[in-house]
């Protein structure tokens, strides 16, 4: 964020979606939020008005009415920034947005940049971080798992765990820290023994977290999937039928279709994104032919693959011998047979003998819930209801990273009897890694990197 | 509107547009829509909280929270459909925004229709059918004229046109009808020379009003504009100069850009929209051929066009010809002289010593500020700005034809000195077609087709 960018000044955003709706709100927020509102606003003096209440009247440059409004007021600190916050419900016309944005410009306001108003929201105190980050995760969720994941960021779970693992490594540091003030005496305050074993109850804790990155880069991004085969094993009518039901699924309610992701369904709150399905839907199934090489480097990209085999084509021989194939490689996937319409019975009573196969006609659709059903079976579910709390953020994870890698070093200072000044630098380390995750520890440049990822509103 | 659609049950909506935006504001009005938001909200009692006051609060399906929200109460008739009126602002995220929307309906909402918050106002008589449209309009207005035609309109200046009208006739019909109640004693109270004289007043601010549903047009769809000229005469390259340019205005508030309009530039709050410009787009200058009956036809639609003439590879009697030519099918167009930058000075001294020319160089961009100057001359801007009553709406400019055509009746029927019960019959159809436009009169037809255009959430 430019450093021109003062935090005295007013600023002003449309905070809904562009485009055309019913209404639109823009949003003030500063210290002449209220007086700058004040001035084009006819109707009640706003200035005069109390918090948390709502104003009809009209906004007027000179005489010229530029619409009817209502005007929320939200009086510091009882606002999302804690400063004074003003909310204009305007008809939502793109014309009328813009003329009332530049009318609040000409009075003294400027344009909020992106995510200004959370920002703000972090710099006086509103919340850490972290929560700061899990509005912008929260708004951009589309699953229930990813809503969940960052709704409890959001409301400070991941904080608290966070401020919990600080307060105790606080206490590592002073119970250390003091030691040095006596150096001299050669007491030792903190028994090493009680000293490592803080250290490998916080280690527990973080690298708990750090494991659950697996699953929340999944519950953010959604679950990586291949579907993968020999050519014409009707990989692309597999896809095709999938996602066609989403697309049916996602248009359920009226005026709030959710935009239609292509190539990913929802399952159990659960995103599941096929990846490299470019080959598949551009190419005729016949005249595909990926190399071994290419379906490799695919599936290794992928949490699940869906391995179709080809009941009507193949035969028995060479099913089994793919299947032992891939099982040498410990690819994890699920073994599906594909055209059981056309198959012939006794093939398919023989696969039925081996364990774990599932079969399926992609071209009539059946059995595709059952296959559903072991797509979300792949995925750790479990924890995600738990409510344990899981990292989703790139950012905490790396820190978190650098938090245990410092621990470590502290367990080595330890094991070789260092002496504790320099254990006291490992511990510095680690709280100040820790502290980048809640922000108690920032600088201008961390924040410049979260807070210009927001969109402008925000 | 579906007859079952009663105005008792509690109506819900997304309000404003769809997408990613900070915030999203979901609409509920009715009868319960307080009780149904307070079922789902954890904060203070709704139902005890004054009107015109915001709650900040969760969302919950069970123990589930879906959103922190803010809640604005709009206690009936405080409201701008006169019913209770609770606005949720939820984060906005379109599938925070599906989940608290199908909550509501799980509570008892349903779905609004295309605009049956503004619907309800009306019948609610917030305002009337005139101004209900004007809503509408208002929320798809881009161009200056275009708002201030639909903000004077909303705001009721059309309409007390009308009710004024409407006064008078019935005025007029009382006179006529208590002459009937005393039909057996030949008695005049109408003195007819007098009745003719209003007749006549009418059919003047009624004329007025037809008159400007030219420019009403205009200024709501944009003035048909058309670039015309001999093949190779640089008509795509002074397209392409013109949108550009277009393209920069559009985009100068960072965060409220209004789409950009193909085909379309603004001048003085007029948008003028270019029509039959595929061909230029699409095709190479050089290859385009079309037929002098294609021009003729696409000019008949224009209200402004601008003639190219290639002033290096048309000789000065070609030029001459083909103007003399377009007078005489007294086509009014613009007159312009290309590639002056390469043209010869001589021929361009002989054009300028004839009136009515412009010459400019498309592809230098020269003089393109004053052929926009005589863009906007052609259009009468005066008739806009002087705040007189434009009628914009096809169904208003139907209905005043029709009431017109009504008193030319009365007209016809004073002069005949037909009896007092006929005269009767054309003044009632006149009130009838003029109280259609307010809504005084109404039909169910007539609603559905008026609100159904309206998009949800309106």
């Amino acid at each position: 964020m430019n450093p021109i960018a003062s935090m005295d000044d007013t600023i002003v955003a449309l905070a809904t979606p562009q485009g055309v709706g019913a209404i639109a709100v823009i949003r003030l927020s500063g210290k002449e939020a209220i007086a700058i509102c004040n001035k084009v606003f006819r109707g009640k003096d706003l200035t005069k008005q109390e918090s948390h209440t709502i104003h009809f009247g009209t906004i007027r440059d000179g005489e010229k009415i530029i619409d009817e409004v209502l005007v929320s007021l939200f009086i510091a600190p009882k606002s999302f920034t804690k400063e004074d916050v003003v909310e204009i419900s305007t008809h939502g016309s793109p014309y009328i947005i813009k003329q009332v944005i530049q009318l609040f410009l000409r009075e003294g306001a400027r344009l909020a940049r992106a995510g200004e108003f959370t920002k703000r929201a972090f710099m006086n105190g509103q919340f850490d971080l972290a929560q700061a980050e899990a509005v912008a995760d929260l708004i951009h969720s589309d699953s229930e798992a990813a809503h969940s994941a960052a709704m409890n960021q959001m409301r400070g779970g991941f904080s608290a765990e966070i401020a919990a693992l600080r307060d105790q490594l606080i206490y590592f540091a002073s119970m250390v820290e003091l030691e040095l003030d006596f150096s001299e005496e050669d007491v030792e305050f903190a028994d090493r023994t009680e000293l490592q074993n803080l250290v490998n109850r916080l280690q527990t804790v973080i690298k708990k977290l750090i494991d659950s990155f697996d699953l929340g880069n999944v519950i953010k991004n959604g679950v990586p999937t291949v579907i993968a085969g020999k050519p014409n094993a009707g990989k692309s009518t597999l896809l095709n039928a999938l996602l066609n039901e989403e697309k049916a699924i996602v248009s359920d309610v009226a005026g709030t279709t959710r935009d239609f992701i292509e190539d990913e369904i929802h399952l159990e709150g659960l995103s599941f994104r096929f990846i490299d399905t470019a080959g598949l839907r551009d190419t005729d199934d016949k005249v595909e032919a990926i190399g071994v090489e290419r379906t490799r480097e695919k599936m290794k990209q992928a949490s699940v693959i869906i391995y179709l085999f080809d009941l009507v084509n193949e035969s028995l021989e060479d099913i089994n011998a793919e299947v032992k194939n891939l099982e040498a490689q410990s690819i994890p996937f699920i073994k599906v047979g594909n055209k059981i319409d056309e198959a012939d019975a006794e093939k398919i009573a023989s696969l039925k003998a081996q364990d774990g196969w599932l079969f399926i006609s992609a071209g009539k659709k059946e059995n595709l819930e059952e296959l559903k059903d072991q797509l979300v079976s792949k995925v750790n579910l479990q924890e995600i209801k738990s409510g344990n709390t899981v990292v989703t953020n790139a950012r905490h994870y790396e820190s978190l990273i650098r938090t245990s890698e410092a621990l470590d070093n502290v367990t080595t200072a330890i094991a070789a009897q260092i002496s504790g000044d320099l254990m006291a630098m490992d511990i510095r380390e680690a709280l100040h890694y820790l502290g980048e995750i809640s922000g108690t520890v920032t600088t201008d440049d961390l924040l410049e990197t979260i807070f210009s990822k927001f969109c402008i509103g925000k």
